[in-house]
């Protein structure tokens, strides 16, 4: 039943292997198609995609409270709120590469569910589900090192303000400061444009940051310069002071 | 500033030391303490309940998942609302004795926080964010099952129906039953009144169960013959057909 593809994917670019690969398969099977072949006893993947659910939050909450511990309970919860949710998750599963593998229903392909936001979030919460029953979590926080983490290591997440606002913050509490973001350099290309730029506190230039706008860049150079500052903390985040 | 007396009931009655006593302190110190106290330089909960809320979600989903394999993934959803809401969480932290203990500033303290649901609920997440945080997830579930799954096995949480209705349906798919629950004792105390019930199924005398009402027996009766039919989808939840 299991697409053979789909397992030597998992394999050549996650190093997964199921032990149970029912799990994989129930991950993987919408209830249209469950319910179409009812003689093949198949599971479905909604009742993973509950335990997905739990499984991602705790990771990516636990992820992003211990890479920034200057955030705010309030800042977290923001910042998680942009992480998980239907717009990432379906893209995280485009990325892996599981449309292909979903089984359908007939009607269900027709009205084209399979390219549909709502399911490919189904399946990603379903497919970490899976995986976290058949190996257990140390094997999730390495697949989503892979396919969540770096994105929100490359910032793509956060309000492009709230590292600038907060880097800011963090100054002015030893008195007045000069900050200045210098775009030093910058890609010809229309297409794809990218931007770096130098932040400079009190005429001293610090880190740099890049990123597809002036914006992006300049947020990435704040929260490098904030991870610096923060780094102590880091280490052990209960006991910021 | 840790209250030993904490520290002894946390050892005495779950056999918890904390290595890192500044992370039990902050689970339990409310901002507005931390605030009046600036010159201690200390941490309030806040965002430990951030990552606790997420650590509870997930392990009483994981244990939901795997002791009702018969649920459906709307049924565990409701489910998991019942028990991880502020009226359980609040009372939980009455159970373990934290009201006491709770660091709160003046005005908090004059306007009644000590007793307030929603503050109970969050020192009740916050200290099991600090416990995963401390030791790692297998003590938060050693944790929990003293605190939290002793209360979902006594069924204190589920809708008084559907245990029922799940079983008829069950029952129903191999032809016609008929089911009835006997009550077998009723206790005279009208304070504290205690109902056993039998539960029979074509005549035949299968579970009992015990509770607070009649119908609170009959889904404890129910329960655990759904307990029963599905004892190897338990033991293998995944593979259930």
């Amino acid at each position: 039943m299991i697409d053979q593809e789909l397992v030597n994917l998992l394999r050549k670019k996650y190093q997964i292997v199921f032990n149970d690969l029912s799990l994989l398969q129930a991950a993987l099977t919408h209830s249209s198609y469950a319910n179409e072949h009812r003689e093949l006893h198949l599971s479905d993947y909604e009742r993973l995609e509950f335990l997905g659910d739990a499984v991602l939050e705790l990771n990516v909450s636990e992820y992003i409270y211990k890479k920034f511990p200057h955030l705010s309970e309030g800042q977290l919860t923001k910042l998680r709120a942009d992480i998980v949710c239907t717009a990432s998750f379906s893209q995280f599963s485009r990325e892996v590469g599981f449309p292909p593998y979903i089984k359908l229903g007939n009607g269900e392909e027709k009205a084209g569910a399979r390219n549909r936001n709502t399911l490919l979030e189904d399946v990603f919460e379903a497919f970490n589900g899976a995986l976290y029953l058949d190996q257990g979590n140390q094997a999730v926080e390495k697949f989503l090192r892979q396919t969540v983490y770096n994105h929100i290591d490359a910032g793509e997440f956060s309000d492009e303000n709230d590292f600038k606002t907060e880097l800011q913050e963090e100054l002015q509490t030893q008195g007045d400061v000069d900050i200045d973001y210098l775009v030093v350099s910058q890609s010809a290309s229309e297409e794809n444009p990218s931007f770096t730029v130098q932040l400079i506190v009190n005429g001293i230039q610090l880190t740099t940051g890049t990123g597809h706008s002036k914006k992006a860049a300049e947020q990435q150079a704040a929260q490098r310069q904030l991870l610096k500052i923060h780094h102590d903390k880091y280490q052990n985040p209960a006991t910021k002071s």
